[in-house]
């Protein structure tokens, strides 16, 4: 099969135009968030949106359930669209939802999107008191049933606990080490190594947020940043995660940070004075720009099979491993 | 593999001594309704109810899918179970939960239960308009993703047009010929020629409402009448659906018949002084007698073959066609 090319996370403005983007870039595997602050019911639309798409366009994208759907992406030019929820509010508080959800085809739920959850604490709470008892019973569940954890939006305690209490993999699918950026949102050396030990997956954030120097980032200083993390935790635990959100207009990052949850706008990574989506960095405007990072990363160091361990290889070895019952 | 035997309708109070009794009887399928009234969310309860029985007794039962649950169940000696509903109030009035329904694992779906529904009309009004507006849609969408459309509980004329818009044989899962016992909820010739004509299926009911003689009714008039209907509507078309509603309590069947549409109380197929479920007749109790009907469909002079067909072949090749997408 051709190398896969996965990234492992986008929030896009779905449209013809970004799925025929994410075919020109040869894009094999995209894992799509589907929810943010959505109850259970309101998920399902989301998925009826996407099935109206997969069904108006099947020469471009099919819904992606197991690394195969990768293999078989890969060999017919398609792209593969695995989902997930930011934010654990689809499964309300309903252990049973979670094989409910696992059936309807979500792969990554976050135990938390910035703020406290049901199950663990978000990094935008004063205090981080770590996995509840309710995330305990919901971690166990998702082991059982092949739904992967994902604390890219936790705090550092409830993440560390997550790591320990699940007993497979988590991921953390977008974020940044914070020894390169020390964003709210970029994960500690503590964090990155409990992770990466344990067999979890780091998908790299290109959102300039997350970035050293924001949407002026150079391409050069991404990639060392991959290098030095390879050097930390070794490069078959790593792979992207752009966090691409493409096309959105602002009032979704709006939607994203406030939910319904606060009267007072709350402006997250930006500000009152930039409250909107930041620009993306020249070297990653979209989906076809995959090919800028694969030669940055050899450019750094990389040999061949590291970088496709990095674009796509890696993701597939846990997809493979993750998906699945126990 | 061991000729399979399907019950393509029951409804029972499940349980660890039900599961049991399916193995016992060597039911190798059974498709079960998971829901009457509920609404979506409602019926999702349902399903994770199943699932934890599922978790709980995997050596008896799992969810059915395909046909080729069928073959493995039988192979390994269990019971796949199949989902449906009895009335459509869980796609509510979202074309899109079709889909999710079938994503879910729901294969069989009326598209009334007695009153007029959002599709059709029922058998207890007093008018039968047909098939409405979003009722075609939806039958266009059941055949598109393989859902059966079922039409037990459908008025006559509701019933004829869905046959005629369904692009793919349609079932009648579980009601007996009204030339044979004439209750409101059998079928007329006209009815049963059109639908096996177009390659839908019957499954005949052990339900004692729509059995000739009630709880008296005898397996030679049972399987005198399977007779009859080989010869009119031919032997391939026809199967079993025992409406079997093993030890509920009469609250039951008060939800199906009252559900939340009613303050006056609506006695179905029953009357004020036998309000509760009827005693099944002797010769069909639960499923371990399954037995006793092949040998009164042999005593009455089918062939083996055809015994094989009645008691779950004719199931299996119409699950086989129907489970996915066209």
């Amino acid at each position: 099969m051709t190398a896969p090319l996965i990234d492992n996370l986008q929030y896009s403005n779905w449209s013809e135009k970004i799925f025929r983007q994410l075919h020109q870039g040869g894009v094999h595997a995209v894992h799509a968030t589907i929810a943010y602050h959505e109850t259970f019911r309101e998920m399902v639309l989301n998925i009826e949106e996407f099935n109206r798409w997969f069904e108006q366009f099947p020469e471009l994208i099919f819904m992606g359930r197991t690394g195969d759907d990768v293999r078989r992406a890969a060999d017919e030019g398609r792209t593969a669209i695995f989902f997930g929820f930011q934010n654990p509010s689809p499964i309300e508080d309903d252990l049973g939802l979670v094989e409910i959800c696992h059936t309807l085809g979500i792969r990554f739920m976050q135990l938390t999107y910035n703020n406290q959850s049901l199950l663990a604490t978000g990094c935008y709470e004063d205090d981080d008191t770590g996995v509840t008892r309710f995330g305990k019973q919901v971690i166990a569940e998702m082991n059982r049933v092949g739904l992967v954890v994902d604390m890219s939006h936790s705090a550092e305690r409830s993440t560390l606990e997550a790591i320990e209490i699940s007993e497979r993999p988590i991921a953390i699918t977008h974020a940044n080490p914070a020894w390169w950026h020390p964003a709210l949102r970029n994960k500690s050396d503590e964090v990155l190594r409990a992770l990466t030990d344990a067999g979890g997956m780091l998908g790299f954030s290109m959102y300039p947020h997350h970035l050293k120097d924001s949407s002026n980032c150079t391409i050069e200083s991404f990639c060392q940043m991959v290098h030095e993390a390879a050097e930390r935790y070794g490069a078959r635990n790593l792979g992207l995660g752009s966090d691409l959100c493409q096309d959105q207009p602002d009032s979704v990052v709006s939607w994203m940070r406030n939910g319904r949850w606060t009267k007072t706008v709350d402006y997250g990574e930006g500000s009152a004075s930039a409250p909107g989506f930041p620009d993306q960095p020249g070297w990653f405007r979209d989906s076809r720009d995959f090919g800028n990072i694969a030669e940055g990363l050899a450019a750094v160091g990389f040999s061949g099979d590291e970088v496709a361990g990095l674009m796509g290889e890696n993701w597939l070895r846990f997809y493979d491993d993750s998906f699945g019952p126990q």
